[in-house]
């Protein structure tokens, strides 16, 4: 095999933490020699995580333009994305962008536009559901017509504690967004229209957030689909979804592990968080990154177009939030680099 | 026990034959010693099902002015209801209805008002799930409040194979009403609002219907129901709910049975059919219905209000379907008799 | 059908009554007109369940001589099932035994015997467990061969309390005698040859028994047969049969109902006892009896021989605690009352 | 981090070549710098899989004594395993040495007994399902005591294909010896007493093996196991372990994955070998070791005390396949290195 990839990671927050970990003790093929944070400590401390053998930095262009770092990894705040990815693309230089894209729509537009216009794939979006088995087993079912047409899609998405401050759209850009993804990347087709439904709210949480909401959506091909979103299932977390097609019913997601009949109850634990859920898929999701960087390749994972897609049905949601009308979701022409 | 009620059941095709099984050979206490139908053949293979001991009628008035019966078990087409049960209220016989109560909501309303004036239940509907282990398991989680509020129910509703000339309109009359019945049963709230979206259709039916649907409705607490509508799924019969309280997630209806593997899959037997699936509560709703009336008492089961309130949500749900806008529910207001 | 079968029950103690119960409110077709104890003030509390309707006795040899019954329940202890039963073999009368169907294996030959002799049978044994849904689905593997020869059963028997005074032996004729019928049941075969196995004993219960053991069974063809039997399996009661086919393996008694996520726990809740967990293959192991009853014909649940057999494995399974070595079942010839 | 460990691997067969993947493309820290095969075709295609940089050698010995390598991953088959192991514990180099760990009882004593000589652990034995997800959650049982103390131990091993030429031997050495290290990891007790039980032999085999068996154990707490050994299961493969504890009874191995409706069906597809169940398990164990080397510190997984008693255990194991006796297993004392 060829040497390792040498990474610079921007942004060392939780995200950016959790990913020098993985690289340095879980994925074959990559060293962390790069950590760039506005903060000294941090970045210090990311270093130290690194094996200390990761040099530090403050300003990301300074660390894209040292010709020292084969990729970046990139989990700052969204709204400081589109310049670093601009900067990349100039480059010619690859990067794992955390989601968002970018801070909207229109800003991830001209990053795909930026892409397409090199003609050559160089981002990849951080959509790790797409490497989870059961994600991958279902779209089998989708690509394989073994069970005929999809015809609806049942998505459940609880989380046991929303963060601080969470609000009523960050329901839709921080979670929704994983169900919108999913959506695209099941059916292959893109959601044209979404609505929202509020109806009685959990008394469980801070009163702040109309919690539960029902997101209604609809594809191409006219497959409904709907979203359960829960960001305050004091239980636990569970992703679940279910796809009807003309002949059979599938499901992923269901409650796994360990058996127990104890105290009058039979079952198992559920899985607290989405760090637990998705641990084998952030670690698939790094590993084929890397690997296709290390063969010379493009990646093939969640593209730039699939993270502009995703900002536009997310302000789509929030529109429909809003007004609690179907809001139409419109994406323009598709470049020829994202056709398959 | 005193001695065994004498019943007389009207109507003698699918359900009534079933019915008429069920007394003679699986439930204790009654006796089908009448059978009324104007056809005279079916009439006659029914009364031999009962045991050659039932009394053959083609009147049904002149079967419930005759003094011979205990009871009545009502189950020909919606539209021959009205006359049956007014002239049953009239001479304060009891009837067990199978659904509908009346042909539509106005005339079930005017069979509310007539039992409300004579001030004691004579009739009893036939919304068998209520009485589905599963069913009642839920419902004591509404009560009890152990789970907190509920916040939301999602509902499938999955059937193998139409009967023929089978309409949009009926997937709601003859499918979604136990849906109905259901959220009413579980939430012990009237449903408030109605609507339907339709999306990609199964090739899998006659190409006649929109199918599967998927009808979502309020309630007065708004607790948002969605339920799936698929009367063309090939796979099997399914009946599925889940309740999102605010402190657990509980479902029933879930595949059951012997549990097999071979030829490279795990799992069990899709059952068939309602028949299968609720062969226990038909029992049940039976002997429940029969050892109240044996012991003097009224019965306990779904009320003519339940009837009522089904009929109009259906009209509900079928403008629904025909407007594609959400549709409220009015009921007027509830006599102090089905008050618990 | 024709009129409801008159029947005694004998013995009116916690089988009894039960059986009273079920005969009076949910089995069609039958009323209990006897009770027989010789405690008096029982047998009255007895006849008020079944409705003040039945005629009390103190000996059954006079309620059998009185020609007043169609049929009996025998639910005395053990030790009084040879007298009654000689007794109505000899008027021809139709009995249903709980099992055991005498006290020990020469007296169950003896009733064996004079059935054979009689050429028709009268005894059905309580073996209840042959009309729960999941046996008969089991058996029915047995028997059309899909999945190819049976080669292994897995069987568990856990009890969440056993009664007071409970034995090494009692594990053996109370509890492992189900699971040996199951191996008859299912197999079609005879059990040929009995070991016990015991280890560490739970502090759970009292500190009398050895609990829990595994039985080792073997039969004619060699089908390998394990049973845990753990009789203070505290959380809750669990029968689970596990069949290992050529071509598959099927499960039977797997945990099912209400499915519930809370508190960090996915799953239901634990059938409490025998009463519930067999509810459903009671009900109709008395209805089919009665059925077959009525319709002058013979029972066809498990006969006097299985009853025998049962006595005679349970014989050899007591020797095989107490020696701590393989011992063999020997029947002797079969009538050809018992043959297919 | 350190520099990568460099690693030979020792044999170029089937787990040599899994293991090379593995360690080039999903275990971070490791490149495989060597390999070592006398079969030079079969060397030069590991070394293209490797990357092209590892070098080739025909000689272990060379090998070890080139200083060249930080670790090694022996793969050879057992009988070459004893002379690898002793040269490598004198020049106090790690090795990863798949199981078995030589080719008997007695010269795995010599292993152990050299390597506790030395007072530091440098092998460990790939018993690969220690690392697996379900046996850790099991094992966590065992040791909190929440359940109380552990009774029973029911064990399935379920292969759907077994090599050419399998024997009876070699269920034991080949498949059991993965439960009997299972239940003394699980226990942490070691195996006292074994005994084989064989019955009905499946006609889906070959006819050269008793088929399947049932391995009967005892460990020194008295906890009795019983392990299905059935190599030509042909609906797939499958791993399941029941313990039964004082409070509650434990399941791992269950059936997961993707849930399906369709044809009648519920359910999933079986796993189809060890290669898929425990592929995860085969990546933590080489991570594990990887870090733990790279840590300075000494390997942690299943060490030389482990794959002797295994030994020791396989050879009872065989014996009471022989005779049909229950066989006593003698260890011998355990050197303080490797006791907690």
């Amino acid at each position: 095999m060829a040497n390792n990839l040498r990474i610079a990671v921007i942004g060392t927050g939780r995200m950016g933490t959790d990913h020098i970990k993985r690289l340095t003790h879980r994925i074959a093929g990559a060293d962390v020699t790069g950590v760039v944070d506005i903060d000294a400590g941090r970045a210090r401390s990311a270093a130290v995580l690194a094996g200390d053998q990761a040099k530090i930095w403050d300003d990301p262009h300074a660390a894209l333009a040292s010709g020292e770092y084969d990729a970046f990894v990139l989990t700052t705040p969204g709204m400081l994305h589109y310049d670093v990815l601009m900067d990349a693309l100039g480059r010619r230089l690859p990067v794992f962008c955390e989601k968002p894209l970018t801070a909207d729509g229109p800003t991830a537009r001209e990053i795909v536009d930026a892409e397409a216009e090199i003609g050559r794939r160089l981002i990849q979006v951080g959509f790790m559901r797409r490497f989870d088995a059961g994600y991958r087993r279902l779209r089998a079912f989708f690509e394989d017509g073994s069970l005929g047409a999809p015809l609806m899609l049942h998505c459940r998405h609880r989380n046991p504690d929303p963060p601080p401050n969470f609000t009523d759209a960050l329901m839709i850009y921080d979670s929704v967004v994983h169900e919108m993804d999913g959506v695209r990347y099941f059916t292959g087709e893109e959601i044209t229209e979404i609505s929202v439904r509020r109806g009685r709210t959990t008394t469980g949480g801070d009163g702040k957030l109309s919690d539960p909401q029902q997101v209604l959506m609809r594809t191409e091909s006219d497959v409904l689909v709907d979203v359960e979103i829960f960001v305050n299932a004091l239980f636990g977390y569970q992703v679940h979804t279910e796809a009807v097609f003309e002949r059979g019913i599938v499901d992923i997601g269901n409650d796994e592990g360990a058996y127990i009949r104890s105290a009058g109850r039979w079952g198992g634990e559920v899985t607290p968080g989405f760090e637990q859920r998705f641990a084998a898929a952030f670690d698939a999701e790094f590993q084929g990154w890397v690997n296709r960087l290390r063969a010379g390749a493009a990646p093939d994972g969640p593209s730039a177009w699939d993270g502009y897609a995703a900002a536009v049905c997310c302000e789509a949601g929030v529109a429909a939030q809003q007004t609690g009308a179907a809001t139409a979701v419109y994406l323009g022409d598709k470049p020829a680099l994202y056709r398959a």
